[in-house]
């Protein structure tokens, strides 16, 4: 974790690591675009009146996250439009690999994906400087706005204890599709790949071994995630 | 017009007005979640990551639009809910007779549909509280950041001339959907109805002859949005 005080965004970074952040704030700028459309889309695919406007007030969330991503790439000397760009095709795999089929498979993938995607921002935002790590911790949120989520998903299971099965099933689709394209997206860019995973620099980076237990975090934290929903991980 | 000063929002209000007023603030909000829900559509379906952000920012102003006058419902004692409900079969089944094919459909549907919808809530608003009144010109909007559509619509009009044609039949289909829609919501509830074409207590309403004379403001509004997207209406 770097502690150094500094007067302007980004003033402690060197250029390389410049980059890498810049890279960084790209991917979750661009997740956030697509963390709208994908929860717009939910909202569309809503009866109920009350859990469409929620859903459609949690997309109006994503953007703003994305909002305040692409100001900070600005201020870190950065272009929002090329940070994201390279990103694109690995998101857009990934949600065109787990296209829900309804409005129930569309909210569980909302919580488990965004979930595990925010935790893995989080860990990540270690290896940068402080003002982009209070960026990035303020745009992967604190979830309390998923309650409606889990409520829907908990009611319709109560409801047809046969749907907990598939959902299940849904829940390890999504969170190995998320993996395997976060490897992806991690090892997309050169400055990218090397504030994850750590250079000869001052920066340490994660190294394989905290690698693995970073893998382990997410991984418990995501099976919390599914017995909340009521599903086995 | 109403005139009157007043203390606390509504409280110029008969009831039998209060509820056509909010029936015309369910309206209008339904209204801006279903145009949150095309704006977030036509995002996805742009490859242009500037244009992509910009429709999702528009989508966010209608969601903003959506949560002023759900405030408003309630400040005047009504039930957001309860106030949107009757008109949700009018704007699903508009929307789905008017589907867009593609992302120029969608863009074209964007700013023909909202502008008339928004100067047919604004021609309305004369005939409610001054409170009411403003809120409504407020969530009518000023259209600035139309500018983006028109842009693009322009340029790909001008990349290939073959497209005009098509999209001016698209334009007059919204418009005809737009009007027929209309009619059936206006007259949906009675308190709305009463309203709009008046009684024959102190608040006047538009009457048949102003009605004439509103459908031509709009119908001539419409043309000019047309000629601006480079349209014959």
């Amino acid at each position: 974790m770097s502690e150094e005080p500094s007067t302007k965004p980004g003033s402690t970074l060197g250029d390389r690591e410049r980059e890498g952040v810049i890279e960084l704030l790209g991917v979750i700028a661009y997740g956030a675009i697509s963390g709208f459309t994908r929860l717009a889309a939910d909202s569309e695919l809503s009866k109920d009146l009350g859990l469409k406007t929620a859903l459609a007030g949690m997309a109006v969330d994503e953007f703003a996250k994305h909002e305040l991503l692409v100001t900070h790439i600005r201020e870190l000397g950065g272009d929002p439009m090329e940070a994201m760009t390279p990103f694109v095709p690995a998101f857009d795999s990934f949600h065109a690999r787990t296209a829900p089929r309804g409005l129930l498979e569309g909210l569980v993938k909302a919580y488990i994906g965004d979930g595990i995607a925010n935790d893995f921002f989080r860990e990540i935002s270690a290896f940068v400087d402080d003002e982009s790590r209070a960026i990035i911790a303020q745009a992967a949120g604190d979830g309390r706005r998923t309650e409606v989520i889990v409520d829907a998903v908990r009611r319709q299971i109560r409801a047809d204890r046969h749907l907990a099965g598939p959902l299940a099933l849904w829940g390890r689709r999504l969170v190995g599709e998320a993996l395997s394209q976060g490897q992806l997206v991690a090892g997309e860019r050169d400055a990218l790949a090397e504030l994850i995973l750590g250079t000869s620099h001052s920066r340490p980076g994660a190294g394989l071994e905290e690698m693995g237990a970073i893998m382990q975090r997410l991984t418990d934290a995501h099976q919390q995630r599914m017995a909340r929903l009521g599903l086995s991980a």
